[in-house]
This record gives C-alpha cells, structure tokens and sequence, in this order.
C-alpha cells in the first residue's frame, strides 16, 4: 500500500479531450508517484472507461465522484455559477473546501474556475483578490510569472502582496531559498512607468522582503533569467504571455516552412531530424503548463485547455510539489508578518 | 540633374558607430532613389570621411550643416534640452520647424527625440501627444502597431485619434484602402478589459471610421495577420515589444545553439546552410526598423540606436514612402472632419 500524503481534486471533464486526457495524465503521475490520491470529479462511466484504457486498475490511488453535468468553456461565469453546482468543476472546489482533498486541479473554464474558487475556497485574510502565476522558461531555467490576467488592475498593495507571495511560490516550487524578483516596467530607470509601479519600487526597495529585489526590468530581459519571480498586472501579464507565445510560434513556423517547402528543404530536415527533435523537446510549452491561482485559503491549477496528457501529468507534478513544499503555510505565515 | 521631391533631415550623430552607419545607410538608398535631398546634421569632418568612405562623390543630394555638439544616449531629456541647442539633433528637428527640411531621421536618445520634437514641431492641432508607431512582421505581411511607449497611459481621446492617425499611416505606407484596426486586449468578449478601452470600443463600433474595425485581439493573434492596425497604451505596447524582440531572441539562440553544440549539429547547419541565409532574412528586424512619432506636425522617424547600416536605409526608404504619401496632409484632413 502506497502511504498517502495528498490528496488532489481532479475536474476531470474540463478541456478538450476529457476525460481521457485527464485519466492518462493521471496515469502517467501515478506511474513515478504513488503517494498522492486523487479524487476524480466527473461522469462515472466515461471516467471508468478512460480508466481501464490507460490501465489504472488499483483502487489505492483514486475514487470517482459521479458529477452528472459540467461546465462548458462557453458559459458565462454568471451561469457557471447559477447551474454549476452540481458540476465536476463546482463538486472538486467543494471538496477543497470542505478538506477532502488538499488542491483541485481543472482544464475547464478559466473565469468560472477562478470566481467559484473564491466563493468557496475564499481568499487567505488580508489578500484582497487571486492572481495567476504561471512557469517562463529562460536562459538559465525557468522563472515565476504573474499577473497573468486575474486583474486588470493593480495598486500599490497587489503589487507588494503578490511579490510576497510569488516568492514562496518559487522557494516551494524550485528550492531556492533567497529568490530574486523584479517589476516588468518601460525602462529600468527609477523615474519611469506610472504611479503605482513607482510606489511599490519604493517600498521594495525600503523594507524587508522575503526575497532579493532587483528593481525594474523589461520585457525583452524576462528570457535572460537574471530574475527567478517577474511581477506585472493582469493585463500586462495576460498580453506580454500571449504576445511571447505568438512570437514563439510564427519563427517556429517560418523554420518550419523553410525546411518543408521544396526537396532541398526536405532532405535538410531528415538529416537534422534529431536536432529538431530535441529542438521541439527544448521549446516544448506542455513541460510550463498550469497556471496557479495563488492568495486563495488553497491553490488551485488551472491546465491548459487544450493542453493534452503530457502537459496534464505536468500541471500534477506541480501540484505535488506545491503542496509537498506547504506552500499555504509558508504564504500564511508572510502575510501575517506584515 | 535629379528632381528632388522631399528633403530629409539627418541627425548623423545619433546611436552607435555614427557617423559611419547613417552615411553608409544614406548611401545605399541613393543607389537606387535619388529624387530625396538630404540635410546632414554631424560634425564635418568626421561626417566628410564617412562620405568619402562610401563613395557619396555627387553634392547632388546632399548638404553638411556643421554641429559641435550631440546629444548622448546618457543625457537626461533635461539636459539634453538644456545644454542641446547645438546639438545635430536640435538643430535637424528645427530644419523642420524652419520648413528647410520635410521630416527627421535619428538614431539618437529616444526621450530627447520625442520632447524637443514636440517642443519645435509642435501637435497636430486637437491632437494632444505623440505616440511612436511601429511595423511588426506578421504571417500575411506586415501590421502597425502602437504605442511603442510615448505614453504610459491612454484614455479614449488618445484611442480613437491614434486610431485614425495609425489608419492614415498604414495605408500611405501599404497603399491599402480600408485597413483593419483592432484594440489589444485580455480577450475579444466586449466585457474585457479596462475602462477606457471599453469606452472607445463602444465609440469605434458606432461611429464612421477611416478604418474597418475589428474589435479586439489578444496578444497571441498580433502575430495572425488579420489585422493591419493594432492599438494599444505605450505601457502595454512597449512591453509587449520588448517581449516579442526577447522571444524571438531566446528561440533562435535555443536553435543555434543545438546546431552548433558538436560535430553533427555543425554537420547540418553546413548542409543546411542556405535555409539558415533563408531564415535569417526571413526574421531580420532591420526590415521593420524606424519608429514613427506621430501626431506632430511633421513625422520624425526614430532608428533604433543599436542598428547598422542597413536597418538605417529602411528607415530612409520608410521615411520617403510617408513623405510621397502626404501622411500630414491626410491625418489633419481626417482630424479636422472630427
């Protein structure tokens, strides 16, 4: 018998291709990790059959809840929350709060996964609202991002909570006891970006943090890895991600392009084939999946949603690690020192 | 004799390797146009070897106006005011003012270049600030985009003017009737995104544009093509920039250096070696070199500091394309109909 040490909530009919994406993802944990235990929110019989198909025969590690309905990616966060209760998604936050599982983790709806979070799962006292933290790979591994779009707005107080929290965030998560963190802004100089942003420079830079603050940064040095947490308001976050992203996929297309559009081209590829598979194994965005709703009484990971197993087992390993590395407590026990 | 149509001011001073890069540049656009006359604003002598040095024998096309002084990248905008009255920089935007010269180009300080701009060349009447524009290569052609940082904030006023001025932009240098223009947000549902943004959306979907309005995109769809004109606050453009330039850094460095990092990867970039002359021109930012403020009463044309020689004559062949296409003329008859 495995001895259990957490217990994660799964939404397992959340994205594309669930439950079978969720199960193997599922799997594929199970198959290093036997020490946590999932409960799985979602319709028995697809669940049962994604089950058997992915060969998770042992009851030791799981139990399905029945959820008769769930919440599609086009409803609006209103109706999620007025017909979702019933639903996967609204069933594996529930469990959370009522501490039947220790972390829940959804492929769903975005909007209706972060609003239901906070109804039942609340905010941790004195932290006003969530943000979503995500992983950014860089020259010399990988860094903590957020906002990435929970708020489109931050004050003074967002800024220096979130820098407080997404520190903890990456001791847990890299093991790494005095991280740096920066503030994305337009210029590294002092005088430059808006009220706010100026504000909690200053304070950052006169009080006592639990991490190394190195001030300003721009968008173009987020990849140098010079800085282990970047923090930016939701919107910022939400368009610098997605804009990088774009970027990453229009010059892999234009590679890609250049070495399929004639024989040449062709032959070129075959005989680099195992360059560009470990290109595509280095760029790989499934390893960066899951983004983290972080200032809630428990995180809650929200995968891809139309991230696939690999990515899903990815966004578990995270989740092990956060709760092995007692991220709550470690936030709690900052926030109360303010 | 050739007839001229436009005269250019030079700042020959400006940005990394002056005056040798901007004579060079100068030189290789006069190869193949030689109905632009340049104002070249430098110190004489060293302005003078550049043009022997790249062969600019003919006096045709140009005129040195001798300035002692520059403004550094270092200097403050305070003191680049103070003390730059003879700088090559002053002195070439006040050509414009004086109607000696059409429009600026400068590799110069990017904050000096913009305030004494505004100083001498004055707004656009009913236009309230420059924003500085930009290209971004997409995977059908090229997009405008802004702000690339002018201003850290924008409120509707600034949206709607800078969309009609960005409309007239893109179709002088695209020679495109009904351009698209979209807002940048944190999702394409109306009830996205701050404020102001949802103030002018209102305002863009009801009222008679010189564009076709397409709504909003998310940072992930710049990349897309399908819009000709993206808009957006200098806070969020700026980063938004600078974290695409990173990118598109971090991936090519990934792939260099997995074909180069032994005997294999170097034996295929060598059997590879015309798609990599493929790909990198197929990426080269000098194309899309030159930022373009807009909103004064004359266009002034940033080149990016650090660019060569090359980078410098698509600023000028920019900067011509916008003289031949009354860009002036066309955004006051535009803001004059308001």
């Amino acid at each position: 018998m495995p001895s259990i040490e957490h217990i994660i909530a799964i939404d397992a009919m959340g994205g594309d291709n669930s439950p079978d994406k969720i199960i193997e993802g599922i799997s594929l944990f199970l198959k290093e990790d036997k020490n946590i235990f999932f409960n799985i929110y979602g319709q028995a019989d697809p669940v049962n059959n994604s089950l058997k198909k992915f060969g998770i025969t042992s009851e030791n590690n799981y139990k399905i809840i029945n959820c008769e309905t769930k919440i599609e990616n086009k409803n609006s966060v209103r109706d999620a929350i007025k017909v979702g209760k019933d639903s996967s998604m609204w069933k594996a936050i529930e469990s959370v709060k009522n501490n039947e599982s220790d972390l829940i983790i959804s492929s769903g709806n975005t909007g209706a996964l972060l609003v239901i979070s906070k109804l039942l799962i609340k905010m941790i006292e004195g932290v006003d609202k969530p943000a979503i933290a995500g992983l950014w790979p860089n020259f010399k591994g990988t860094s903590i991002f957020l906002d990435l779009g929970a708020n489109i707005e931050f004050n003074e107080k967002n800024y220096l909570q979130f820098s407080k929290i997404g520190a903890e965030l990456y001791k847990v998560i890299f093991d790494k006891s005095n991280p740096t963190l920066a503030l994305l802004n337009v210029g590294s100089e002092e005088v430059k970006g808006h009220e706010e942003l100026k504000t909690s420079f200053n304070k950052l830079v006169n009080q006592k943090n639990n991490f190394s603050f190195h001030g300003y940064i721009e968008g173009n040095e987020i990849k140098n890895g010079d800085v282990d947490i970047i923090i930016t308001d939701g919107f910022t976050g939400n368009i610098a991600l997605k804009t990088a992203e774009g970027t990453a996929n229009y010059i892999t297309n234009e590679i890609k392009n250049i070495f399929s559009n004639n024989l040449y081209g062709k032959f070129c590829y075959l005989v680099s084939y195992f360059l560009f598979k470990k290109i595509k194994k280095s760029l790989d965005p499934r390893k960066y999946n899951g983004g983290i709703f972080i200032g809630l009484n428990s995180p809650v990971i929200k995968s891809h949603g139309g991230a696939d197993a690999l990515a899903f087992y990815y966004s578990i390993k995270l989740s092990a690690k956060i709760l092995r590395g007692n991220l709550i407590k470690r936030i709690k026990s900052n926030i109360e020192n303010e």
